[in-house]
């Protein structure tokens, strides 16, 4: 067994809870569950379960503390998430920390945004541990993103990191968050389902929405495209051709700006399609960068859906190593998560 | 006389050389002379004579240091500029650092690029002071940048800072870099001048060019362009509309993705627009914020053309207070230089 105190990572999800119990650096448990569709009561108990799973026979009382990612406006201070449209019972505020930490015994719980925990798993224990100057971008249902610079997450005033908010194009796509031409209006696949549905009105035939519902899915999941891809369904390749070219365009930008290292393309769909997507993305960027004999190594994810829990759990690990900072301010709403 | 050690700063530019004499907070000497438009040999003495001259009775033994601010490609530890096409025999490598350090008899001369001494300055000893995460986009020949976070200037791998060369439209107007659409295609004032010779040639009337001749100018300085929007000049006031646009997308971008305090906009053509020009970036910004109630202070500078000087005479500061870190790599090549 590995040396280090024992912590629980949560990352909550609007359609699974991924949880993962951490010593030092390694996993020693894990759970995942399907967030429950009800209320918030029953995902904080479900939270809980899983950590208790995880745990594998040893008890909460044993863990050094609890981190937990979440989609939604965090008060990391209070503990408090709200503004989560994709999780049941969150719209409004849930001090999900307290109550968490109440159902197992009164451990400490420390919350963070998804996108950000994500980031700190893969930057402490993935693809980002070799770079201090790394932008983490995470394509799933919106286009969340992390950005360590001199091997510190960026908090800014709180909302540092939102690439799927970079103007792509002046008039273009609708995007998630009322806006015209943002990555997240092509890359995010809340929205790409949109723009199929509008293709599919237009006339345009798809294989999209027949493998979505073979598969039982309520959505254009990242299983779905992957799959729509293989039979060259050529909507879902449309689609995937304009994410590109809108990922290229954005972190193009980003790297002139900030002269990163390295880009790590995470999030459902980007761990669904891999090398081949990034490989992808790097050949975008390359006639758009400032100084192209020079371009940041463009990279999966190494933890793949298992980022945001590890982050979490890192996370956990840190509060008991350092005592938190003094509170900043909330966070303000975001769009909706990429997470999944 | 305030405390601290006498130091000189140099801002190269295509132009003029602009230098003062600092000690402590405190500029004790200016002088600024024309850029010769002979050899480099020629460029290194004009740069001796105006220290010598801005030193005012002291002698350049009496400086702890002397900084350059030059554009072109930087080697920071060889104290060697390249690639500087408005410099005068600076297109070859020049050792301008050596060589002002042998001018005045061997004195400690520390080279850096034009922005980021512009940056230095602002952050330093003008408007950037209250902020430690501050962007400056210097708005002149070309677009240049300099990225304060959390207190540092970012040197990322030497590269740092270039928002000019972000995306504001995918086919868009032709850059300086060779790439289309970028914010400099649309602000930078040599890209500006060509938009205007072009319109003109399309049958658009316009006072630019007779205002440039009158003023005895070769290029559509920041100076006719200002005289040219008193007079409601059409096509002036187009192409300050389209940089404001371009300026408005490219800076909502940097803020959703780095959460910025503030954003100071200077350089040639930002200085004489002034506060007129910032509030209509603002305005331009606005919509497109991601977290629109906490926007970034947006600022005029306030040394204005000192920026470059001054932040060059607190560069050699720090090279007595702090010895130079390792040497880094060289710097690549860049655009037209934003000073003036």
């Amino acid at each position: 067994m590995t040396a280090g105190p024992l912590t629980a990572g949560v990352d909550l999800g609007g359609t699974k809870i991924q949880t993962v119990v951490v010593r030092g650096d390694e996993v020693v448990g894990s759970d995942r569950v399907p967030t429950p569709g009800t209320n918030a009561d029953d995902v904080i108990a479900a939270i809980a379960g899983t950590i208790e799973a995880a745990l594998d026979g040893s008890r909460p009382s044993d863990l050094g503390g609890i981190g937990i990612g979440s989609p939604g406006a965090i008060d990391v201070s209070r503990g408090v998430v709200s503004r989560s449209p994709n999780v049941s019972g969150f719209q409004r505020e849930v001090p999900l920390g307290p109550k968490v930490s109440e159902a197992l015994g009164g451990v400490a719980v420390r919350l963070e945004n998804d996108v950000r925990v994500a980031m700190l798993g893969e930057h402490e224990r993935g693809a980002g541990r070799p770079f201090r100057n790394v932008l983490g971008v995470f394509v799933g249902t919106g286009v969340g993103g992390g950005l360590v610079l001199d091997g510190k997450l960026r908090d800014g005033r709180g909302a540092a990191g939102e690439i799927g908010h970079t103007s792509v194009t002046p008039k273009g796509r609708l995007c998630s968050c009322g806006r015209r031409g943002h990555l997240e209006a092509y890359a995010g696949r809340g929205r790409m389902e949109a723009r199929a549905r509008k293709l599919v009105h237009e006339g345009r035939r798809t294989d999209l929405f027949d493998i979505m519902k073979a598969e039982g899915k309520p959505r254009l999941s990242s299983g779905v495209i992957a799959k729509a891809l293989r039979k060259h369904d050529h909507v879902a390749e449309s689609l995937v051709d304009d994410a590109v070219w809108a990922l290229g365009i954005a972190l193009s930008s980003a790297q002139n700006l900030l002269d990163l290292e390295a880009i790590i393309v995470g999030g459902g769909l980007g761990d669904r399609l891999g090398q081949p997507f990034v490989d992808r993305i790097v050949e975008a960027m390359a006639p758009r960068l400032f100084v192209p004999e020079r371009p940041p190594a463009v990279l999966t994810t190494e933890l793949g859906d298992l980022s945001g829990a590890v982050g979490a759990a890192v996370l956990a690990g840190r509060s008991i190593t350092a005592p938190r900072a003094p509170a900043r301010a909330p966070e303000p709403a975001r769009g909706p998560s990429p997470a999944g």
